[in-house]
């Protein structure tokens, strides 16, 4: 580790003296940022992206409930300047090695009316900057309570942006691509009423991460990093002045956050580059999470798994055991449906599907009682995690999962009711340590209580902490549905593999689904924080058992090239077996695509419309592709200059067919094979609403004599 | 057990004809309601007293969050009738057997148009009357939120009334005596700002239990049995019309009970009388609470107890172990300010004590980490309870009191940070069990987390029943400071044996302390519901070591008569070892008191001038009467004939002397000892603000010839 540092932080009486309030700059290549005080010591920041300006100068500071705010009077009594080039090796990711290379300017203040001390960190990256305030230990403010934060991005111009409803409890809206001028979430929030839970307090205000792109070709992200302790932030547009305001999620009082001196908060993020590829390939949010805080990591094993789940989506089956609660015989006992999924028989075909074919999980949702009438009913004892419902086996299971080598994942939905969860946490963590359960997903479709407060306040974002250290110690992975969208926490608790906390695939089950360019989207919103559960590789795309009226707005091919272009350790094969069966020729790439990855290209991106990466197994020679494309067919050419020089490789191409066509013809695909090498160019070409995924695995001999080179 | 139940509901088709809206009534002696059904079909009772009316005609019903109000349009589909005697023994209390009686009229109402059932019961017993409403299991009803309880209890006129505010979060106020057209709570809401959580929204609001006294000589109780699973009752008082109406508690919301039926609320208790000694004797309440829940109660065990708490209150010794939490050393360790109260050598002085003078228990308060900043910071993680300060040694203590046969009580202060203690519940009672503690005093000083609930709301009293059935579970037994105030649950939970939910006497340290009348008015109000840990046994009355401006508004006899008008099965002798060793002829009355009875005789009372109480000594010939008196000076007469008619005892009083004034001459006492028998009529003359003790013993021969005859 390379660590200069140079304080010039003023002692002694020279405190009492401040400095003169000059600009303060931070800078690396093209970014820049600057700090300044107002002539009122209102502490303001503004970044550029080599002559251009990124972030006008904008306001810091924060509102405090029952204590003077904390925006203006303030006076520099220092600074402390350091500069940091680091190598870290994380737990799993997307490349096995991430520099962390930034400058850092601390700025100290003092604000003259209350003698309240504040500082501000500036971290400059070559591909942004990331800043927090930090409070100092202090006589004069010591347990506060944040009513308001104050942080302004303001853009320079009305900027084409991507963005859902700044909502409380949801992140699972569509996207809208609008003007900043145009932002208004009233229409979504109404829209969308198929999400069970959604508060919506401003129309004006969005989720981050917020992506952007202006008139003159820059790529602007805003999010935050390392979200511990403190409420999501959400961002307020003015469709005029195009300022964008932090807006914290409040509680139930109405209160934002609770803390105490030394403290700090989480960082605030602006990725930006005249590339797009650039800001999919930013590890400057990991770079702001704290290292590493789980010792013993053997345990920890990204793997891909399939599940009773799709079959209940698509309402072939169901999670619930009996039609509903009140349906009881004599003695009490719940009559049984029959359309129960999580039953023995039905997981055991799941088990002995994955055996078959080299997956690791089996997930079983609806698998303990409670499901008739948990949800809707806000009620607060919903499950207890525990008791299964009769006909799942717990114990047959787990000897006959392990027999064949499978983990079986398990299912705590919550229902929104955290309270329950807390008390029940160890008990429920003791079952799996007891049954071989190695991870778990958890949910949170419902109200949350404690009443007041949201999925994404200071106390869930405590709660999801939680569960995330409570998982760790008895040595659990784990996945998290609907909580706050994450920040990067992933490289301190490399347990938490997933979540969920966006709009994944689930959503054509039972809703519009999923706009044609929603996945050219995500990768520059939702994934910048971390991984997702989107749920991908859908198999049969029209004609659920059940509702013929829906479908995946997708080819098969761009099924594939999800587990590429949405990146997680943890990926779902969602389809049945059944129609997994149907094509295993297709089925062989997700067998052979690893979920753990040495390194990762860019190799085009354009928010909106395509995204093409290629990946590289961890501990192989083998490579990866995946490309995917909005409502327009689409033509992208890899350069595959990554491979290794002297080796040839097998790619393995599995795309759109000719007449495919995500409405009309969406499971027409090809699979061709070809010698290729450094010097190839691979067209990667899709249908409208496609993709494609390739597999190039070093070629052997005979594969080399068999098979044709793929023609330029 | 005698059960005679006559069932006239309606069957089948006749279930679509209703019956004649036609008066229902039940009684019993004197006490009669009537139920009846308004033209728009609204739900009212009534009670008559003999040729009395208790309540004049009052509505019934709800309003849902929601859903369509449940207060009209109903018509009546049938009626239960039944009656009930039987005889319980309760594993701790006032008397060892409890008769059980009453008559009971269930009435089952449909709501026309919407279908939905309702049902209400009433039960009528000799000293007044309990009803709850039901709500059966029905396909128009299963989850539902009561938004308001709209139950009123209609006065016939201005009574006299014993209130304190209706505070959503504290019961400690002094209490008002007034007209029931005088009631507003505002000037005493704003003038005790010593109680750190108050929550007054209506000023017009009053806390249950509500005595009552009419012009025309009826004493009336308004309170509620078995508060479970719903939000503590308030009233709302009308002071033109006298109509007292339901408030319930909300949570962050606004909404009241979050319900599932089946289910019911508690029961809404009125207790009737023209003796004012009735209504203390009223066993209405425990018998309209649940049967026992716990199997086995041997460990159950009733007990006196000293502590390292009053030492903190006047200000001798600190909670904390150091100033503050900044003051720390260089290695971050807490700089001890040397008034820490729990040391381990301070403890052993109050076991020493305890084991020389047969008390059970020990209580130390301050005795874990977290206590210098725990207090109004509103922290949720505050406490682990499990960690002592350095000073503390939790094993050689435990070894200590072991070996002198004496318990240690442990203490758990939450500061209102319930979702903590949840979580922290189990290791905290392991750790008791480890460390051969009995009982645990838990405590709430502070607003509660989960913010936006309140210490008398439907969550929180759901949180004190789970500590209470965590507690069982671990053989614990259960001492709640700031709870809601009880409604018999301790026949149920007998763990339960005591909790604070009123001003006790710890008031006299840090504030204006109880008015003269406070012990008077405090068993027809707090005590109705059950056993209370006011800490009585202040022997130094003036002259606290730090503070000379404060004393207890009493004398030291009444000091001693508050270990029979305030019952409970855990009583402490609250004051320093050294004060008590300053008056060891007094303190006999106070090693001699049982805290466990086979009868109680309600010898004198009026509420807010005087109450005297004599009681039997569990397994035993013993009576203890305590008698304690207003700012008047006071002569009462105890008629003894409860006593043995063939036995003689030796009478010890301990009495007022005749110099003695609450206020110039406070500690001075006389102690007598006399021969009494059945015949006996004992003048028992208290000083202003004063009072009695004494104990009533066999005598032996030797005694019976040395000692005379009390004079008539």
């Amino acid at each position: 580790m390379l660590l200069k540092k140079l304080s010039i932080f003023l002692l002694g009486i020279v405190l009492l003296k401040p400095l003169i309030a000059q600009d303060i700059t931070a800078s690396m290549n093209k970014v820049k940022v600057t700090f300044m005080l107002t002539d009122n010591g209102i502490p303001e920041y503004s970044v550029t992206y080599g002559d251009k300006v990124v972030i006008e100068p904008s306001t810091l500071g924060f509102k405090l409930t029952d204590d003077k705010p904390l925006d203006a009077n303030f006076e520099l009594i220092g600074k402390d300047v350091a500069s940091h080039d680091n190598t870290w090796k994380p737990v799993w990711g997307e490349t096995s090695k991430i520099r962390d290379h930034y400058n850092e300017v601390k700025i100290h203040l003092r604000q003259k009316n209350t003698g309240r001390l504040l500082d501000i960190v500036f971290r400059v990256f070559e591909d942004g900057v990331g800043f927090r305030y930090e409070f100092p230990k202090q006589s004069k403010l010591k347990y506060f309570i944040i009513s308001d934060e104050l942080t302004q991005f303001c853009m320079t111009g009305d900027h084409k942006s991507f963005w859902i409803p700044g909502d409380y409890d949801s992140n699972e809206y569509p996207y809208t691509t609008s003007k900043l001028s145009e932002v208004d979430n009233k229409s979504a929030y109404e829209k969308n009423k198929v999400i069970l839970v959604r508060t919506v307090v401003d129309y004006k205000s969005v989720q981050t991460p917020l992506m952007m792109k202006t008139n003159d070709g820059l790529y602007i992200n805003i999010h935050e990093a390392a979200l511990v302790n403190y409420p999501a932030m959400q961002l307020h547009v003015d469709n005029k002045t195009f300022q964008l305001t932090a807006e914290l999620v409040p509680d139930a009082y109405g209160n934002k956050a609770y803390l105490h001196a030394p403290s700090h908060t989480p960082w605030r993020t602006i990725i930006v580059s005249d590339k797009a590829t650039d800001i999919l390939a930013s590890k400057m949010i990991l770079n702001l999470n704290d290292s590493l805080k789980i010792t013993n990591t053997s345990w920890i094993k990204p793997m891909k798994f399939v599940g009773v789940w799709w079959e209940m989506q698509t309402g072939k089956s169901t999670w619930t055991y009996s039609n509903n609660a009140d349906s009881t015989d004599a003695n009490g006992q719940l009559i049984p449906s029959g359309t129960h999924g999580a039953n023995t028989a039905n997981v055991k075909k799941y088990i002995d599907f994955a055996a078959a074919n080299g997956i690791g999980g089996v997930l079983v949702e609806g698998w303990n009682t409670g499901w008739e009438d948990a949800f809707g009913t806000w009620k607060e004892n919903d499950f207890d995690f525990v008791t299964p419902y009769p006909d799942f086996d717990v114990k047959a299971l787990q000897q006959y999962a392990a027999q064949k080598g499978v983990h079986m994942i398990m299912h705590n939905e919550t229902c929104g009711s955290a309270t329950n969860y807390e008390r029940q946490m160890d008990t429920a963590f003791r079952f799996m340590n007891k049954y071989g359960y190695t991870a778990v997903k958890t949910g949170y479709v419902g109200k949350i209580i404690p009443r007041g407060e949201h999925h994404d306040g200071q106390w869930m974002v405590n709660h999801y902490l939680r569960s995330i250290q409570k998982a760790a110690q008895y040595h659990v992975m784990i996945d998290i549905h609907e909580p706050m969208r994450p920040t990067g926490l992933q490289r301190t608790y490399p347990n938490f593999l997933a979540c969920e906390a966006g709009r994944g695939n689930e959503y054509h089950a039972f809703d519009i689904g999923n706009a044609l360019d929603h996945l050219t989207i995500l990768p520059f919103t939702r994934l910048m924080g971390g991984p997702m559960d989107y749920t991908p590789g859908i198999f049969k795309i029209k004609n659920y058992e059940t509702d013929s009226s829906r479908q995946v707005n997708s080819t098969l091919a761009k099924q594939l090239a999800l587990y590429i272009t949405v990146y997680s350790p943890l990926q779902m094969a969602a389809d049945l077996p059944e129609n997994y069966e149907a094509h295993m020729d297709a089925f062989q790439f997700i067998k052979d695509v690893p979920v753990d990855w040495d390194d990762t290209k860019i190799l085009a991106a354009e928010p909106g419309d395509y995204v093409a990466i290629a990946r590289k197994g961890k501990g192989t020679d083998s490579w990866f592709i995946g490309a995917v494309t909005n409502e327009d067919a689409r033509e992208l050419t890899a350069d595959l200059s990554f491979l290794d020089k002297d080796k040839k490789y097998v790619a393995t191409l599995y795309a759109d067919a000719a007449n495919a066509d995500w409405q009309k013809n969406p499971e027409a695909y090809t699979i061709t094979q070809f010698i290729v090498n450094d010097k190839t160019q691979m067209k990667l070409k899709m249908a409208n609403g496609g993709g494609e995924a390739v597999s190039i695995i070093p070629a052997t001999e005979d594969q080399i004599k068999k098979l044709k080179w793929l023609k330029l």
